[in-house]
């Protein structure tokens, strides 16, 4: 089982991938957790690149950083743990990719699945949680959060990107019904992880059916 | 005036880009000498990255790494220099791709093509010097040449890897007849360059008449 978290910054699914992982967890299954861009040396070293303030970087290099950064992950973590069978939990995945490169930084979207399908290479997940807020309850959100400290390049980039990343996760959730489930995600974290874990039952009754 | 020169490692094309390089500033012309990957701060955190040792890097994200640095260079570095009508040098450019990614490392040519045609944005050089030796010789030439110190990354792929390398820059020689100019390298470099000259004349002959 790979589950994807989607959402714009301060929605709230690192929290709920967390919940859902001790969820898996008191149930004894085992867990791969993976945080996007990251999680392999070479990713770890790209995301220092994304993430520095000190560069500036043009639309379609970023869409490749983060392009050559999941290749890697695909293929040293995500496809092992698959085929060891674990549960594969990952905070961001190919759908971030299309929304803040494609419809929030304005790229060709025929190019930007291009690379993605190369990236991926066919791996996808079975199911995808986008956790729609809107920009102001996030902005909202992020000020209560702790250690908030400075904001990164990405979170810099304000209102009207993010307003165009959130259409965007929109319209690739309504083309993909089958696996992505849209949750309202301003509300408490506990009424979000009931309807997370209703729909993971639901789907895991569905495939030992 | 966009000159790219190509080869593999040892070919000593970067020994010909520095004579050319003379030689256009000898006649008083600006000239711009771009190092792939390299030339911005970004692909040059980049080139660190993929000819370090510690990294096992899969060769889907060596060859996004590789476009991610290409298109910085391009919308930062070649465009802005072409507008100011400066002569380029490109030491390695997208073939160096389709010849090390595509053929060197089997990669699918679609995919790599479609990559390329991304990254750079359709610029392209006006005349590419692939300049052709066998593995022996570049591996002869490189044991004689100064500071060779440990063989990086890239120097470590070996003899078939090479003559992969080698076959490629072939093939899509002969399917750009009109862009490609093959010179035998394994000659002195005096021969090499006048040969060299004697195109970029004729060259630059057809331009202005």
């Amino acid at each position: 089982m790979f589950i994807s978290f989607e959402g714009i910054d301060g929605s709230g699914k690192s929290t709920q991938l967390t919940m859902l992982r001790e969820w898996f967890e008191s149930r004894g299954s085992g867990v791969t957790v993976i945080r996007e861009p990251g999680a392999t040396l070479l990713s770890e070293s790209i995301r220092e690149i994304l993430l520095s303030t000190k560069q500036s970087i043009t639309p379609t290099a970023e869409l490749l950083l983060f392009s050559a950064a999941r290749t890697q992950l695909v293929e040293k973590v995500i496809e092992p743990a698959l085929e060891s069978g674990s549960i594969i939990l990952c905070d961001r995945y190919v759908d971030s990719t299309t929304a803040y490169q494609g419809y929030g930084r304005g790229l060709d979207l025929t190019a930007v699945q291009a690379i993605n399908s190369i990236a991926t290479r066919g791996v996808m997940p079975g199911l995808t949680f986008f956790i729609d807020v809107r920009y102001e309850q996030a902005q909202q959100r992020m000020q209560f959060s702790e250690g908030g400290g400075e904001p990164d390049r990405m979170e810099r980039a304000g209102r009207e990107f993010f307003n165009r990343v959130r259409d965007g996760y929109l319209a690739i959730s309504q083309q993909d019904v089958k696996r992505f489930v849209v949750i309202d995600g301003y509300r408490d974290r506990a009424s979000i992880h009931f309807d997370i874990i209703s729909e993971v039952e639901r789907r895991l009754h569905t495939v030992s059916s």
